[in-house]
């Protein structure tokens, strides 16, 4: 007979833990206490966040943490009253024994509630494992995040199309266009249709060669300039996350191969994943592709050229979940997940590539969760 | 003779680990390790960030993860290699016997690093106590993320002034104001500035009585309307958070005696801050003068009305830094910490009040970082 697991217990805020998130249903950023009471879920709220967490949260029991402060101060007269001591009375009044807790459960809490006779069991993995396969209103939300990436993409290349190549240079409005320029447009479009889109790539030539280089200065005619927009659907918290590589101007025979290469790397990556695949195959699948056409990677003093990040990642409340689909760490594609495909090649001097998109796994194809044309090059 | 401390270690990305910002200097959206050796700093990047890193981060020494993560599965051919694992190996190779940790130190990293022998120390409060302490650099980049909110406010205050009372409406462009709308406004004028402002709140009426509502729907006039913004610099992580409360229309004598309490109550506080003083007493300015008044605090069953949070928190690369300003932790205020002060008045049916600014303490009257008028009443 299984063992029934532990209850989960939490100590974070929902910024910096999407587990947090995804137990409460309501953004707080302070670390807060929750967890698991059987079925029920319970928080303990300072007077600040109660009423908010009660109306826009998912929790069954709200306590004040004022009053279970209190009563933690009572009990240990002489002790540093720490959030440790705060669960541990908690936990005593509710009846429980013990609990599961996130890999990344902060240190120092798990110890002084082991010191203090809790029992804690490490989740070893995802905290929530079902947070994987996405529900159906959890791919409605991810798509919605697609809906907006793709505002986005529509407003990049809209001012890129706008914009005029004189030789190397590209005007807009009389001056040279940005990536600044680029991201703000992205950014405003997005914000207006209810999204946050952070950190927003926008980085032409050379800088498109390092995937995580953000872009900034004068965008120049007949280079590749990646656009990569993963913002967050600000009522439910999910992501969308999509790249495309434009070029306005007139593109190179290379540039040309480059983009459409990647391209073909990507329908490859799509066409191998449904339920039960190994991860490290979808994978495999864009590699192969790469090798085929004669696109070598390689390391460099700085860094890489050629492919050297992993084909995709988990999308969700976190911009980066489980699973990972790379040449590292095995894992079977579970019906329902859902995961970036988004190969990409980068060549210092020709430029980078990278074209990205979303898919929820299903038996058969999987199923498109975002939706862009792939024509790129802008003349 | 004091014991030199151990040398730091972090396993987090900058995101989530303000410290791990801190340290680094650059922005990392994975958990990445990092630790000092003597004097220098040294980090582990994957291809993907190894360029990224090398070029904007502040290490001295940056070696390849994938090759670490091979050394490991070398000495280990049959565990599971995780961060642990790899951060062990690095630490016999430079020659570290032990590391200081945050205390949200990841849990499974921590009791890992334990079992494969490396001596390790909670830090028991800040990982870097001189975080607290702003060097000039340092306060002018909260300068210049005030320098934001303030434009954010005059954002919101134009579009107020524009907006035409009609009754209890508020017309703007022949529509009925929104929260959003001002939200909207906000935060395209700090994105266009180098800004980033999340979570802005603009929240009017009983809203605003909830000091974590965001504010959603319709403003109406004659109503307090809270406006509490604050962006972070995109360019060097420090965040600015100011408050003002705007009224469009026409004030009751309640509200203006509501108003003209809390701006008493910041003034107080403000004149308590310097070096040396306890947190405590600075928030107790706060609470005499609202009691003097005869504003009571008292809780409710969802929450609480009049005067429930913390006068005041640090602010710098994270909203929320050490010291508090409460009537629970006891703090002495550090030459050069800063500060927020941020007095407020919630009741239902009355409204809300929140007057925020920034200071910097000083053996004196403290420094002011945030400018931005007090005018309110906006007839």
């Amino acid at each position: 007979m299984a063992r029934t697991p532990l209850p989960p217990l939490l100590y974070a805020d929902t910024a910096a833990s999407s587990d947090q998130l995804y137990f409460s249903g309501v953004e707080v950023h302070d670390p807060f206490i929750a967890f698991g009471v059987g079925r029920r879920k319970l928080t303990a709220q300072s007077a600040l966040e109660f009423g908010r967490v009660k109306k826009a949260g998912t929790f069954d029991i709200l306590v004040p943490l004022e009053k279970w402060r209190a009563r933690a101060e009572a009990r240990w007269p002489r002790r540093k009253i720490t959030p440790a001591e705060i669960i541990a009375v908690l936990a005593q009044a509710y009846g429980a024994k013990g609990f599961r807790v996130a890999d990344d459960f902060p240190a120092a809490v798990f110890l002084r509630l082991k010191s203090l006779g809790i029992r804690l069991e490490l989740a070893d993995g995802p905290l929530f494992p079902e947070r994987e396969v996405k529900s159906a209103a959890e791919a409605a939300a991810i798509r919605e995040g697609n809906r907006l990436s793709a505002i986005g993409l529509a407003a990049a290349e809209k001012i890129l199309r706008a914009a005029k190549p004189r030789g190397r240079k590209l005007l807009h409005g009389g001056r040279l266009l940005t990536s600044e320029d680029v991201k703000f447009a992205v950014e405003t479009a997005i914000l207006r249709a209810g999204g946050l889109s952070l950190n927003t790539i926008v980085a032409g030539g050379d800088q498109a060669c390092d995937p995580h280089d953000r872009g900034t200065g004068p965008l120049r005619a007949h280079d590749l300039i990646v656009v990569d927009i993963f913002p967050r659907v600000v009522k439910t918290g999910y992501f969308g996350d999509m790249t495309r590589t434009f070029l306005r101007g007139r593109a190179s025979e290379a540039q040309r191969r480059l983009v459409a290469t990647v391209r073909a790397a990507q329908q490859a990556a799509l066409h191998r994943i449904r339920t039960g695949v190994d991860g490290r195959e979808v994978h495999l699948e864009v590699t192969n592709v790469f090798a085929a056409a004669g696109y070598k990677t390689t390391r460099t003093k700085t860094g890489a050229v050629g492919f050297f990040h992993g084909t995709g990642h988990g999308l969700g409340l976190a911009i980066h979940e489980p699973p990972r689909l790379n040449a590292i760490f095995p894992v079977s594609l579970k019906k329902g997940t859902t995961v970036t495909v988004e190969p990409g090649l980068y060549y210092p001097g020709l430029g980078g590539c990278r074209i990205e998109d979303v898919v929820q796994v299903t038996d058969r194809a999987p199923r498109m969760l975002s939706n862009y044309p792939y024509e790129w090059e802008l003349r």
